[in-house]
């Protein structure tokens, strides 16, 4: 065993084949971009084919690739299983998928698995039987869990190559170009494919809405695309919104809300021209709600807003307390026709919204974040990986990316879930360092990460009950007790890398 | 001597260390693409910098490097001039320079040259007194001149690569986000420089407008920029129309362009959702007026227009004639203006304009297109290069680009121009070989290239004066007789690549 920078026990076989995590921005280091092969399209030559089945036959797809996808139509999406039944059916093994996450729909993964098509996987995040049959030990290589602009680094970097994108696109027209915001199932920003888009060395189009070309506003560029495929459905709208949006009447959640919403303005970051980002989530959403309160008495307007975009963010935009929406990802339909019609409403990819390996991320502009956990422990550190019963549930998302670039970060959690603790001695899985959390905030009140002292004195006179994240814990082990330790296995079933590329964490088998 | 598919000599020096042209797609072929060195941006840092010369500083420039700038300003650009000033003033030697294009206003470069500041260029054009310089034998390598496709291939394969582009940008913020539409001096579409973005290892952006954080539209991305600074003055606006959008009321002009619009109108191409390209010049936007006319009549819509945009292109938009521009570059103000307001006014960088080696340039699209000559001959090769005295004055542009991606093109010329003709038995400098030229249009009537026999059939009933080329050649030789051979020197002054690369032809000094 070795231990990392956040005191995590990394076993000796696999600390040798990588990089540990020694610190946020250690290992960010000028680089030689990762470039794709171009084959080039002749004036003649048409990308329309007849079938999925033809399209990969045509990229020459085979065993021992890698293929990807993006997660944009979240619990709705048809593409990812659609694409590996297919390969299936064809006889491809050994495939190493790399989408941008992995939803509770991709159920059927799991037989891909067990039958050997799938023997890699590197994604955001696991959800629900997925997780728990990785977190079982179904595969014999971990998976590799990346943050989204980790996943942005990999690819930029070489890291994570791509054989072969498979992307959905709501709207394309024969020649490739695609947007999200026209079609049937409109999804909105298509920021995370438009990195795949770039770096893979081939691109399939799968649409259901075929348009005229030329295909405008233009999220996948024709330069982009190798071929386009016409399929029945590529996505239900309706799951792309479920769990994102719901307003909360939880007395709990609306407290926290108010506390970090007092936290924001109350902080020397709240200015005219402030810019923050919020997320999705019942308290997250509150919070907006609270911050629009404050603004309009304070006549105060945000400069940006950056993210996952939920409608709560494109009603302050035409409400003009928003200059600008900053969209990486769409959460709800109606954010989705923001971006379509409101042109400072715009859409940037996965790269700029939060690759650390980048000319400077959007991030790195931010003034400050909310922040979701699962759990977080009295370092600051942050798990939003693994439940407390250390089976893989969750994904990292933007977490460690947003916090660690924006001025002001904020963790907004319940003290207890059900008869668990959230404030804990030690987090099951570190995904964020606690050096990048800078406040913690719960129903019970406030604790601020003792490395911002400024923070600390700024907030002496604000009105907020404000604790030390050790009394928060113990408050919440008073409630619930202290947890007990989960019976983990051998194996380790996933790699968490830091947004740099370094092992933060490791996943064991439960 | 070696003697290319054109019929052109070239020294054996010069063949033994070039590939030569084989015809129009012989070396386009999958390659690896090129990629840049990128220094990533940490969150604290700041591209903001004092001074055009702390920029430089910055970016480390040395001796021997390649340097690019774009020529969206054409003749009211002031910063090609002002870096070249600086990094001079700063002892840099020996550096190769790669502007997209350069005008008569970056005559300060002939001193440059003189003194090795500049000791490599390659362009797309070269007017007046740099052109005459140039024809003289002032530099001791010979120019490289490309297409616009033809440079965005060279910088996506890897032929030419960029350590720093310097690009002005008419608004940015201190993060490095432009565009052209925006500030004091708009230029509109920012196509050419957005390559250069993509690909250089290092970008400074200047600007005379700096905005608020984050700048939208976004042309050049934050993630493509290093430096930003702020200088008093770009660019002259008015210099961008300059020469570019007289309307004619020369008849024979009108005449050529009547002749080439029912051309157009009559041919199979002329369809619901048709394409076209016309570019700029007096009897190219006559053109555009009678195409107008014939559409209203018709009723009939076009799907898009592409290149090199002009207001009479802007105003068939509005018009709804027209349903998208897809644009590269505005030749004036109004159309940059149009850029900015317009979201069926769509900008693109110059890969998907016209490189031959991208997944598909908008040139393959495009039904027909309207290009210029200075010269043509018998076999139709075109010459937009060399004067009749053999002198370097013109710009390739997407002359072979559009030529070869369009279903038909067309190049228009007045028979003989002063007392020189433009229809020969060979043209001094070959830029488009004849294969991907389809009609002649001249004020005397029309030529149709022989290997088009479809359209020779197509059009026999319609009423324009048909000749062979040789018979439209043999007129402009009674009228004004056969232009006497050009006394070419022995130095070979500027090499002509094909779009993919080849060597099409070369320039010797006079």
């Amino acid at each position: 065993m070795v231990v990392n920078k956040v005191g995590k026990e990394i076993p000796q076989t696999v600390a040798e084949n990588h990089l540990l995590y020694e610190g946020e921005l250690t290992h960010v280091e000028t680089y030689k971009e990762a470039s794709r092969k171009i084959k080039p399209v002749l004036p003649n030559e048409k990308k329309i084919v007849g079938s999925l089945k033809e399209a990969i036959e045509k990229t020459g797809l085979k065993d021992g690739m890698t293929i990807s996808f993006h997660h944009h139509f979240r619990e709705g999406d048809f593409v990812l299983n659609m694409v590996m039944e297919e390969i299936a059916q064809m006889g491809i093994k050994d495939l190493t998928i790399a989408p941008s996450s992995i939803a509770n729909v991709h159920e059927p993964l799991i037989e891909h698995i067990k039958n050997g098509v799938v023997t890699g996987i590197t994604t955001s995040g696991l959800r629900d039987k997925v997780g728990a049959a990785i977190s079982e030990g179904v595969m014999e290589k971990p998976v590799v869990i990346r943050s989204h602009g980790g996943r942005a680094r990999a690819i930029a970097t070489g890291d994570l190559p791509i054989d072969v994108a498979f992307l959905g696109a709501p709207s394309s027209d024969e020649y490739g170009n695609a947007n999200g915001t026209a079609g049937k199932a409109t999804c909105g920003s298509l920021g995370y494919a438009m990195i795949d888009a770039k770096y893979a060395d081939q691109v399939v189009i799968l649409t259901d809405t075929l348009v005229d070309f030329p295909n405008t506003p233009i999220s996948i560029a024709q330069t982009d695309v190798d071929y386009v495929v016409k399929v029945e459905a590529i996505g239900d709208p309706e799951g792309i919104a479920k769990g994102a949006t719901r307003f909360t009447k939880n007395p709990k959640e609306l407290l926290i809300a108010e506390y970090a919403a007092k936290v924001i303005t109350h902080s020397p970051y709240y200015q005219q021209g402030f810019s923050f980002q919020t997320g999705t989530g019942g308290a997250a959403l509150a919070v907006t709600r609270f911050l629009r309160e404050a603004m309009l008495k304070d006549q105060m307007t945000a400069s940006f807003v950056l993210g996952g975009i939920t409608n709560a963010m494109a009603e302050l935009l035409e409400e003009g307390l928003v200059e600008k929406i900053i969209d990486v990802q769409d959460f709800d339909h109606l954010s989705a026709i923001s971006l379509g019609e409101n042109s400072k409403h715009y859409e940037i990819d996965a790269s700029m919204y939060a690759s650390p390996a980048s000319k400077g991320a959007m991030v790195n502009q931010l003034d400050t974040a909310i922040l979701s956990a699962l759990e977080i422990d009295t370092d600051y550190n942050v798990n939003v990986m693994t439940g407390s019963d250390g089976v893989i549930r969750g994904a990292v998302g933007g977490h460690p990316d947003t916090s660690k670039g924006c001025k002001m970060s904020l963790v907004i959690t319940p003290l207890i879930r059900g008869r668990i603790p959230t404030v804990v001695d030690h987090v099951n899985t570190v995904v964020t360092p606690g050096t990048s959390i800078d406040v913690l905030v719960t129903e019970v009140g406030i604790a601020i990460n003792p490395k911002r002292q400024d923070l600390i004195d700024y907030f002496k006179e604000v009105d907020i009950p404000k604790y030390t994240i050790d009394e928060l814990k113990q408050k919440a082990y008073d409630i619930v007790g202290e947890p007990s330790p989960i019976q983990y296995g051998e194996k380790v079933v996933a790699l968490v890398e830091y947004r740099d590329g370094t092992l933060i964490d490791v996943v064991r088998n439960v």
